[in-house]
């Protein structure tokens, strides 16, 4: 069945239309906040605040350009792994980041900052970083679908991603009070199995015709390693970005540095265990190695102990290779999953692994451990929730795993339901993984060598070697059909 | 005519000569301010500054750093996307930056910041700020250059347009006491007209010669990609770098966050609609979803308000992109001006676009939106401008802008005529967009692909496939002629 | 003689049990220190600290995540400048500093932060930078051994480099109480010598038979640039890191910035200069470059004034280029030492000047430079060195220098003999530099361009034109040998 990928009109109007629709609601909703106002100084006066430090924007910017980095080139670049759909990871990673950090701005405002004098949401820096937080649920998303999906359908999971976000973070956030400073639960979790579930939706039974551009080559490895190191380096910086002033960011840093350390030792140890000649597999590196990161969301701020870290890492890392090597095969035959980037092995078990930590750790804190005001600030044990015990704590934060799992189950069947209308534009099952679809490629280097190929096999046909010609045949992924029909009459 | 390439002589003279020319200056002019000096504790004492953190590298090396990422691999690697001229593009633009940012404090520091009791300049991180905005303005320039001058040319570009740069400025923020935060009149027009101008003057009507070099391919457009999204990302931070403490900054990064945001869907729609079959052209998507971090560069200090940041990225995108479309090919074919990146669409139209915005919110500034007191800290309405309306500030920025691009197209001229001298060692028409003519390129992949090609030709150029053959020379971009003359005797 | 190169038991085994190992060791250990602790706030009130912002995390942080990067991107994408080994560049650069760092926390700890009272280390901000710093010095060693070691020995010379490093360290700045802020001698000396001992004790005799794979491509070289760049731009969060508070960390930057702007310019020079034709050398630009920042990391905290970085960079950078160009290659031949990165070039000579000007610099500060309190606060002047004076400072700088390199030869001839084991799993002489040795790499496009050169060889073998394949021969790297037994029977 061939399919029409032409976006000529649907790309440029959902992009105008959907821009124009934020410029009216920010219009509408959006201010800035006493912080970034020009009344700040009379804001300083009124409040008694000594300096101008004291702006949010000092304790929270260097993070957010952190998280900024992760959000555009940590994503973007680990998505270029492909050989030829580099310019989709990294270009359609920037549109929908670009776009989804506007409806989030207003998503979120509107469930957690909605002023109620004026009903404006009011911003800051810490919006700014929980915009792209939401934004980073959605990527992880695309990348169950990579290769997969037109840019349209791309701008559609956005944007109902973002709603659903902002619905389930007021759920696990605010009516449940779970903490989730960097996010297991709220970000990788939900994310994951949105995306898991709408390429469960969206499963193409003939996408091995695709098969040959679905791999990568020897640059576009090391591309990805961009994003991986970014990413890694980074984390410490993404699960500390919105967590408590002072202690509570000093402490959910030195937590995800370890946690991240501990899984790069156990992702090259099942990588080169998994193979008869003990060879590491990249993908593994550029993945696996993040899972402590994911793994260390929700427990982040808590005192876990430096060696609690290095054990969350320590299995995470293992989890994830694991599901590399096992359950992504298996998830492709049985389950009919089709999981490009493998994001149930780096998002969602590692973020269930996060959920089910913060539940535990949160459940066995302790006065002593955390001292009395140490305990209520880390918790926030204040106004409604101020007698909740940490056991009951631990209970809500299990409820709130639960809520992720279910949005994502629930929240990607719906959209994969409307993203499977066959108006959008979406690739043939033989032109996945193809830049070719949706960008002006150049012909060049590679094309050059598979023309030449095309040409030496023609000569080479009417002869005795030909058993040799059909090595070099399969080595260029061409089937033997395309060689022949270029034979001279 | 032959050219001769050879810069054995030259560039070593340049680098060495201008290198100790510096070391003297610095060492007659330059010390280090009170806060980056050992007597910072006894002038914290006088002063009577509770804590280190008041010291100006709290407030600004953070966003520093960023700035100096802009500077190096943003604009290094934007430059990277020609097929064979990524070596030139990021190694000259290092090259420039480094001597240029050494220039730029003495210059910057004769002009803002020389100290009347013992004629010694005294610098400290914002200093090192604008050292690094200067020269952005001069590998601006480079853009429109790039692949067609030399190195040597370089060092004189970068030497006059630094010093063009400080005076421009002194002119536009000092005497006009216009502001311009992020220098969209500054930086970007300043320096696409000062380097579109010297391209007009350097006019090489063959450069047709070197078309099969003047184009991308695959991985150099990934490359190209890492400029892009670094510039992209911490363009909040160039917005905001010199910008007033507190809630300056503070609106700076948010206003230039969303402008930035805005102008990638329009981009992405532009590009997409200006093809028949609604394929998207990096070059659009790698340059033009900068143009709202240029065209915010003046107004991202003022209360322009969220969504007006949004309109100014939706008009900025729209623009730049329609450029590259319609403009580059006009201007290189009417206007004799052949602007390699397209600096004209992402630098002197935004930057324009963004010196009217800044004029336009200037004058509709209010008591009434900024308070009393935020009128005269964000516009820094004191002693001589005590008295300046809003009315008259707008009128003020609207010189700046004029002042911007006169000095553009003055100096372009000027150093465009110095730099036709047949001293510098340009490269030919047919050998611009080639690193082998500056760098020792080694034989390698390509080279192999072109070889094999020439031997396959050569071997099939006696029988009846001689049709298909020219097929694959087109595609190798070789000249029948050079084929023939590999043909054995 | 063939060699087992087979990791897949010692590699996982190494992982799993050190990494074990740290978590034992993390749980008898280490802790979160007072200002990442959730006492933090009680903490506050007993000191009477007003702010949040005097945590050392908001003094530290920024600097802290540059270093980061330094470590994984920076040091990493410089070592994928080979063309067959960017994967071991990258990735074990990768695996090594995430063991380091941990194995750093322990050591540093234990030498520098035992709590007397309870036998733990309390770990902060500024711990995980000097475990940083710490790796550093094993990842400057691995650059001698690239493309030459298995990914085990590389954990057995981490291991070590890490126990050495943390006693040198503890000798030179607390029993010598030398200053060295950015580790010229430290990181970079001891480093360097400590990986060039060890190279010379696993020479290789016949590493001339992976010749072919000892170099870069073009692309490979691009990928370096990130390495370079990110380096050189974050070279003064550096020196910077663990400067003290106010005019230290802002007089680092200053200081690194200009010395490294310096080097950059007679690196170029130089490397014009030594070619015929003038033509730039990549492997310069991507090294030499950085020397400025390695020669100013002892003396940047000191008032050595902006000329003097200046100057410091101008030779550092000189010297550096010509030790490419010059000792290199006298060292393989002459000296038996096989350095594959030139880290004598980068890291020994530039952190040898680094500690002489370190030494001279402090022996000629003056209270009318410094101020009383200056002098006293620069070099900590305090407790048992009270009474010290400069010229005495300056000898135990001097001797600090010679610390670090009898750490570097003695501790490198030590690991390098049980590195020489034959137990390790490293490549033959005729694999080296060849990722597909430890990882799982796939046929593609150059692999394909090697096919096709040999099928057209053996086609033309028969035939008058076997003058001209051996030139395509050898531009494919190929010896004659190896096409002709791929000739048909």
């Amino acid at each position: 069945m061939a399919k029409n990928t032409n976006i000529r009109i649907s790309l440029p109007a959902v992009c105008f239309v959907w821009q124009i629709a934020m410029i009216i609601l920010f219009g509408v909703f959006i201010r800035y906040d006493e912080e970034s106002d020009t009344h700040w100084i009379e804001h300083r006066r009124k409040k008694n605040i000594s300096t101008n430090l004291e702006n949010d924007f000092y304790y929270r910017y260097p993070s957010f350009q952190d998280v900024h980095v992760m959000i555009f080139v940590g994503f973007g670049f680990l998505m270029t792994f492909l050989k030829r759909y580099s310019f989709g990871g990294v270009g359609f990673n920037f549109l929908i980041a670009a776009f989804g950090i506007q409806w989030a701005l207003l998503m979120q405002g509107w469930f957690h900052h909605l002023d109620e004098n004026d009903w404006k949401i009011k911003i800051g820096v810490e919006n700014l970083i929980n915009a792209d937080f939401c934004v980073a649920s959605c990527l992880i998303a695309y990348g169950a679908c990579l290769g997969k999906v037109s840019p349209v359908q791309l701008m559609v999971l956005t944007l109902f991603g973002v709603t659903l976000f902002a619905v389930e973070e007021y759920i696990i956030l605010e009516l449940l009070h779970a903490k989730d400073a960097g996010g297991s639960m709220v970000i990788h979790t939900f994310g994951a199995y949105y995306g898991l579930t709408i390429s469960w939706v969206l499963y193409r039974p003939l996408l091995s015709q695709s098969r040959h551009l679905q791999g990568s080559v020897y640059h576009s490895d090391v591309f990805a390693m961009i994003g991986t190191l970014f990413l890694w380096m980074y984390w410490p910086s993404f699960n500390s970005a919105i967590a408590d002033h002072g202690d509570g960011q000093h402490r959910a840093v030195i937590n995800t540095y370890l946690a991240l350390a501990s899984s790069v030792l156990t992702t090259f140890a099942i990588s080169s265990i998994s193979q008869n000649n003990g060879k590491l597999d990249m993908v593994h590196i550029q993945n696996a190695t993040l899972a402590g990161g994911v793994a260390m969301g929700t427990a982040s701020e808590f005192m876990i102990t430096p060696y609690g870290s290095l054990i969350v890492g320590f299995c995470s890392g293992i989890v994830s290779t694991f599901g590399y090597l096992f359950l992504t095969p298996f998830m492709e035959k049985t389950l009919k999953i089709q999981d490009t980037c493998g994001i149930h092995n780096l998002h969602a078990m590692p973020g269930v692994i996060g959920g089910i930590v913060g539940a535990i750790t949160a459940a066995s804190a302790s006065e002593s451990v955390y001292g009395q005001e140490g305990l209520i600030n880390t918790f926030d044990f204040k106004d409604a929730v101020a007698n909740r015990t940490v056991n009951i704590q631990g209970g809500y934060q299990a409820a709130g795993l639960f809520v992720a799992i279910a949005f994502g189950l629930v929240g990607g069947a719906l959209v994969g339901g409307i993203l499977k209308l066959p108006i959008w534009g979406d690739p043939a099952d033989a032109n996945c993984f193809d830049d070719d679809v949706y960008w002006e490629v150049l012909p060049e280097t590679m094309s050059v060598a598979m023309q030449l190929s095309k040409m030496i096999i023609w000569r080479s046909a009417d002869s005795s070697e030909h058993t040799y010609s059909k090595t070099i045949l399969s080595k260029l992924e061409l089937s033997e059909p395309q060689v022949m029909c270029i034979r001279p009459p």
